[in-house]
C-alpha cells in the first residue's frame, strides 16, 4: 500500500493519487505506465516510487481508499429507528456519495481484475463490509414485518447494482437533480421488498 | 467495420474476434495491439489488417455484433399479451443472454469511453433500441393500471443496471441457477413496479 512519507509527500500524495485515477479511469490500468503518471503530475519517475512501490500498490491503494473513505463516511450517518427509514437512509447515501465519483467507481469495478489475488481479497473484504451494511437493515426490515424477499443476499447484491448503475447514465446538467433521482430509487426499492402488510 | 472477406475470413474473424474479445476484456483495449491479437491467433499482423482495418474497428465491430445479436434474439421471443408476463419474459432473457457473455458485458461498457464519437453514437443507438423495448413494456403496463412508477425512463435504466450487474457476481458453480436468479428477480422488479390494485 501506498505510504505518505513526510511533509513532501502529504503533498504530492494527493497530486499523485488524483492523477493516478482519471488516467487509470481514462486509458486502464495496464495502459498507465508508472512514467506516464509521473510526467502528468511534474515529478521525476524515481520520486514517483518514492510514493509508491509499483503500480499494483499504487491500483490498491486507489481502490482501498475508495472503500474505506466509503465506510467511514457510512458509518457517520445519523441512527435511525425503522428498517424502513433506514433503508432509505442508505439509497441517498450511496447515490449521493457515489455519483460525485465516476472515476472512482468505474476504476472499482474495471481494474478488480488487475489486482493481485492477496489486494482482491482485502478489497472484497471492504465491499463485504459495505454490503454487510445494506443486508443488515434488510434483515431487520425481514425481523419486524416491514420487508420481504426470496434471498436476502441476492437482494441486497440487486439494490447496491441498481443504485450503481446511476453513475452510467447520470448527467448534472441533465432534467433531474441527484436528490430527484434518489427519490425515484427509494421509491423503487422501497416497493421491491415491502411486505404486502407495510 | 471489419468485414469478413471471402471464405479465409470467413474462418479467421470469429477466431479474431474471440481472441480480441478475451484480451480486451483481460487487459482494456488500450493495453491490447493488433500484434499482440494477431499472434493470439497465429497471424502475420499484416493478415489482420485484411480483416479489420485498425482497432478501433474491431472494438467497434465487437460491440456493434453484440448488441445487433442481442436485439436478434430479443425479437424472437414469442408475443405476449400481458404487460406482467411480457416484464418477466424480458427478465428472464436479459439473464439468461448476458450471464454467459460476461467479457462481451464487461468490454460493453468498459471500453464505451473508447469508441470515436462517431461510433460510441452508433452503439448508444442500438442500446436504446434495447431499453425501448423494455420501456414500451413499462408503457403498456401503465397504460392497463398493471405498473405504476414516477419516472418510466429511470425506472428502465435501474431495472436494466440491476439485471446487467448480475454478471459481477454469478458463479455457474454457486448455490443458484440462472434459473432460480430469474426467479429472484422476476419478483423484486414486478413487485417495485407492480400497482396497488395489480
Amino acid at each position: 500500500m501506498a505510504r505518505r512519507r513526510g511533509s513532501h509527500s502529504d503533498i504530492t500524495g494527493p497530486k499523485i493519487r488524483e492523477a493516478a485515477l482519471r488516467l487509470i479511469a481514462q486509458h486502464g490500468c495496464a495502459a498507465v505506465s508508472m512514467r506516464k503518471i509521473a510526467e502528468d503530475v511534474g515529478l521525476q519517475v524515481g520520486a514517483l516510487y518514492n510514493y509508491t512501490p509499483d503500480k499494483q500498490s499504487l491500483l490498491f491503494d486507489l481502490m482501498e481508499t475508495h472503500m474505506v473513505d466509503l465506510l467511514a463516511e457510512l458509518g457517520k450517518l445519523p441512527a435511525l429507528d425503522g428498517p424502513i427509514e433506514q433503508l432509505d437512509q442508505f439509497v441517498r447515501f450511496h447515490i449521493t456519495y457515489h455519483l460525485p465519483r465516476r472515476d472512482e467507481v468505474f476504476v472499482s469495478y474495471m481494474e478488480l481484475r488487475n489486482l493481485s489475488p492477496e489486494n482482491f481479497e482485502r478489497i472484497q473484504a471492504l465491499r463485504s463490509q459495505y454490503e454487510g451494511a445494506l443486508e443488515a437493515i434488510l434483515e431487520a426490515g425481514e425481523a419486524s414485518d416491514d420487508f420481504t424477499f426470496t434471498d436476502r443476499h441476492i437482494t441486497t447484491l440487486s439494490i447496491i447494482a441498481q443504485l450503481t448503475g446511476i453513475t452510467n447514465w447520470y448527467r448534472e446538467d441533465g432534467r433531474l437533480t441527484i436528490d430527484e433521482v434518489a427519490t425515484i430509487y427509494c421509491d423503487l426499492i422501497q416497493r421491491s421488498v415491502a411486505s404486502a402488510q407495510a
